[in-house]
């Protein structure tokens, strides 16, 4: 592809005037919006506002007064809207780890009987861990199976409460197909937690469609909520009544304000809340998703795609390095926004590459990730840092001492 | 006391300087910094710091470059001077309720074969709440017993795993003996959990001193740590290596970037974490606590009480309404900073105050509560305030329907 064409390609893309709502280094190529996204420029304002005026002169009154009671649910039903759920299905809260953990073992206390959590290996560890802590917990009345991504449908057994998937690899941008998943575990009277973290803003979803019985998903990637942004689950609305989280918090009750000794959960998605709403990082959370919804959820997986495909054509064409492989899907519909090679000197291929301005992550052990987020990428910076790839395959720019160096977060 | 004396107690106070630290609003006397403390100037300067700079230019790479991966031990070792413990007993993490949950759990792991969580009726619900979920999920393996405060010493035996208690109540303000609790229930094989949510930053205690286990504590109260600020949680070196919180998440691991599929736990206060630290809270919270380290503890807590006696002296003298009554302990060394006037128009008698620019809080169902921040309060605004609330006892200007209509949070 001709800078011509990459331009052209801009110059028609009905995304392109998110461009300007995020505030970005200039002449920076940011491919790691799927680990942090970078900030709306509203999350400045807002966050200026919330600190001054909210906090400052709203006091403990603006618990009332400037949304904060309701800014969990408040900005769960705008998620929804991106995950096809209905608004009182959706709750932020917590982080994802901790998420986990309330749904999985609402999951177990959703099919009494059953005891088995199934879920991948491989994935994304905290999702692992939060199982691995809570069947620890649970002793002989839960145990958790986790098997290879390509055994886990047959694995799915009369004894399985909850299957736990993530539906777009961390690292290889793997896609679950969701609806398949879904109805093959309800076939054998399971149900499915979804982690969402790397498909809320990137791709498509829509779980009511799909039957989906509950999810969880992180505010700092795709939705640009910031570092370590709060979480967000969902839970059907079928299942809100009958489900019991074991983290049972004032902001949970039925009656916060009633200071009563007895816990009563509310018996909605606000049941799922646990403690005082994080309010700063809610406010910057709630810039990013406002930003989501004012685009097309179909034009931004579209667009992400393309860029994606982009992306692998011009490294593919111009890199000749044998070493290098695609270590993601090669069908954009088996796959999320952000793209993955392995080298042997991934770490420091991508060192060499943010020295250019190119700035993609590292996940051992040899994983260069590179993430497309549509709202604010142009074709144009996806083929000069395809160049750039390519260049630093070809030139061997990753042979310096300084790009082996580890920093503590790789 | 004349308006001349308390002006002298002001010019003469050694904290007086930290009032310009704090940004509130001009005339108002805030009497609610127990509920969420005023934000010190530097937040705001260090969150606008953290979005534009921190997210917006360094993005990604600031979980290295602008210390977010070590905030929360950061911030949680400085939090330990003002608790009396070593800065690797006390890490930031997730909400009070979390880490209730947390550490109960982990304290039950820690003394096997013992299956009682004694606590008290009456506290800060959530604590009950964190401890009835959990409770709830380990059916036969534990069980909540609460009791009244004066009967929860004699309560504790051999079965007593552990105790919980919030060593400031929330609303009467008594002051539990931490040492002597403490010692009690060592003695009969019992650790225990200190909530120090109204204590941290108000009233001097030394957990090493005393021999604590465990305790958690909030960061938006005396603290200024923001709206819903994270909250911390304190582990005896001695217990680090033993105890097994159920909250597993990637934070926690001995590796986080080794991605590894088993968790491996830490196996020091970082094994409390759970997820991914929430920045911009922390953000807001490191300001707050940095303000209290340039404080002397002692000073701080001498002269919260002091404020309070005034607040006593002066409602007491001033106010003939037979219906008020002093709701909190009258020995200062029983109480912490916040002092609750009982008054069966208690609501509407706290919403006059806070049309004449004295905000205090309602809790339920009858309990006026004034808190005394000594890093901000003058012995003026104290006195006015007692005023305040004597005039309007004594015009029964709560007498209007305004006073009455009840905010979703009182």
């Amino acid at each position: 592809m001709t800078l011509e064409d990459a331009q052209a390609l801009d110059a028609a893309d009905p995304l392109a005037r998110f461009r300007e709502a995020f505030d970005l280094p200039a002449g920076l190529i940011y491919l790691d919006g799927n680990s942090l996204g970078p900030p709306p420029r509203a999350a400045h304002a807002r966050l200026a506002a919330a600190s001054r005026q909210a906090w400052g002169e709203g006091l403990v009154r603006s618990w009332n007064t400037a949304g904060w009671i309701d800014a969990p649910l408040r900005i769960g039903g705008k998620i929804a809207r991106l995950i096809g759920a209905q608004a009182h299905e959706v709750t932020v809260a917590d982080s994802t780890s901790v998420n986990l953990f309330k749904l999985a073992a609402g999951a177990l206390s959703l099919r009494p009987g059953r005891t088995t959590i199934l879920s991948e290996t491989g994935g994304f560890p905290t999702d692992l861990y939060a199982l691995q802590g809570l069947a620890a917990l649970l002793g002989d009345r839960a145990r958790l199976k986790a098997v290879a991504p390509a055994e886990v449908v047959a694995a799915i057994d009369e004894d399985t409460a909850v299957v736990v998937l993530t539906h777009i690899h961390y690292k290889s941008a793997l896609r679950w197909d969701l609806p398949a998943v879904t109805a093959a575990a309800h076939a054998k009277g399971a149900l499915v937690v979804w982690d969402l973290c790397h498909t809320a803003g990137a791709v498509a979803v829509d779980l009511n469609a799909a039957g989906a019985d509950l999810a969880v998903g992180c505010g700092y990637k795709y939705l640009n909520g910031g570092p370590g942004a709060p979480a967000f689950l969902f839970v059907a609305e079928r299942h809100q009544a009958q489900i019991r989280s074991p983290l049972w918090g004032w902001m949970g009750h039925a009656q916060p304000f009633a200071f009563e000794d007895g816990y009563r959960g509310a018996g909605d998605i606000r049941g799922l809340v646990t403690g005082t709403p994080p309010i700063l990082g809610l406010t910057a959370l709630e810039a990013g998703v406002d930003l989501q919804l004012d685009a097309d959820p179909a034009l931004i997986e579209a667009k992400g795609l393309a860029l994606a495909e982009l992306f692998i054509a011009e490294v593919e064409a111009a890199a000749a390095d044998p070493d290098l492989r695609l270590a993601s899907p090669r069908a954009p519909a088996t796959r999320g926004l952000h793209v993955s090679f392995a080298h042997p000197q991934g770490y420091a291929i991508v060192q060499a590459m943010i020295a250019r301005g190119v700035v993609g992550d590292f996940r051992a052990p040899d994983i260069a990730r590179f993430g497309f987020s549509p709202l604010f990428l142009s074709y144009a910076q996806v083929r000069a840092a395809a160049q750039a790839l390519a260049e630093v395959l070809a030139t061997r720019a990753w042979d310096r001492p300084e790009f082996h160096s580890r920093a503590a977060v790789t």
